[in-house]
């Protein structure tokens, strides 16, 4: 048995979650999105139709996927009239709650994973996280989220809020780390490539070892004299040398437990 | 021509820089350690001698490659009596300057790497910055230093300083990032390797696109619903919350510039 989708929006991850839907052999009947060249655009690839008003939906659909900002996602459903129909949203922090007033079917269905419309992404090994309304949703929900990937798993709207806050550290934070060692390097006249072996190495090392046995750097050793000369060079940026200092502190705290 | 060398220290950059270079065919005289355990079990694996008194260096090496933390090296020097031989520090902070009373013939190897003793790492392209007393010292420097890797470049104490400022945000501070996922992946029942496609995603988008133009999340986006909603989350532990806050801090900051 095959499900039919309606995709509602066209960002990241409904560009992403669409195009392997697609591949798998999911109907995808239709494309919503606020401007009409990202829903026809997108629905082109998807041979799909496509609607820029929440009144006209394909009512037919055996599942509305709900792939929108979470701020906008409210206003939507009380534009949209969709009423007893399988909703489904994919957001980390908004509940489950937020879809009860419009149907009994409905659930969550979370993919663990940064996306990015211009990178292609091999989604099959990535974690999605489900929640449902009940069993028999569930049954569907779970059927959606296996044609997608092979690690399916359920978990609370408290567990997935907790999910999103391990991936904001773990890629948000990151990269914004990446950002700053970047401006650093283009300060010492040399350019952001010349960390790519360390970053690569970091990374490998972490997810071998676990990170927390991978810590290494002035910050863990407590070595205040190469510390201090850091905050020392860093005097031309307060937020900065703010921001090292926090950091080191939280590093050297959390490992004397 | 060979180098002939004498290994100060046997912790994890002397560890991997000795086996490279004993691969390529340099020829490690002695190894020094405190202990005489790690001194001997290196020096066994390079055919090369031993000992733990700083007095008893082999006189009749070529070059000195002093992989000491940098908190005991002033001592060892002073202790050593090294005189008049070409000395080779590779630490990231502490400036060329160290070693001008020992010697004319001095300088730096610093390979921008995060090394331990129970990963294979290879070398062979990880960037590497010298920095000599003189032009015949770079010479030698210079071909020690090709003997490791392709990438060797010129860098003065103070870009070396940048350098290793830049590595602790790409490293370090990147490495406690993913500890801190990991402990709220545990705090929500699943463990740290959930997160590896999104670890190496963030990775690999951020060495193609350049992490500036990579940055995703609530940060960036100002997404104050949902920050107020992790920070209402990390209400359990201060300093946890802190930092998060500080961080969102600076990337929004960052990205209004």
């Amino acid at each position: 048995m095959s499900l039919s989708v309606v995709m509602v929006g066209s960002g990241n991850v409904a560009t992403h979650i669409s195009k392997r839907l697609n591949n798998q052999g999911v109907n995808i009947l239709q494309v919503y999105s606020r401007t009409e060249e990202s829903a026809r655009l997108m629905a082109e690839k998807l041979s799909a139709e496509w609607t820029t008003d929440p009144k006209s939906l394909n009512s037919e659909a055996d599942l509305y996927f709900l792939a929108l900002k979470d701020s906008v996602l409210a206003d939507f459903l009380v534009k949209s009239g969709l009423k007893n129909k399988l909703l489904v949203h994919c957001s980390g922090s908004l509940g489950i709650s937020i879809l009860s007033p419009y149907s009994n079917q409905y659930g969550v269905l979370y993919p663990l994973q940064t996306f990015s419309k211009s990178r292609e992404i091999n989604l099959e090994k990535i974690p999605i996280f489900i929640e449902s309304s009940n069993a028999e949703t569930e049954k569907k929900i779970f059927q959606l989220a296996k044609s997608i990937s092979t690690s399916v798993n359920k978990a609370t709207s408290s567990q997935r809020l907790q999910l999103h806050m391990a991936a904001v550290f773990a890629c948000n934070f990151v990269n914004h780390m990446y950002t700053i060692a970047g401006e650093i390097m283009e300060t010492s006249g040399f350019g952001f490539d010349y960390l790519e072996p360390l970053i690569r190495e970091t990374c490998e090392k972490a997810l071998r070892l676990h990170p927390r046995e991978a810590q290494t750097g002035p910050a863990v050793r407590n070595d205040r004299n190469i510390i201090e000369k850091h905050l020392h060079t860093l005097e031309y940026d307060a937020n900065l040398r703010l921001l090292y200092e926090r950091l080191t502190q939280h590093i050297s705290n959390f490992h004397k437990k």
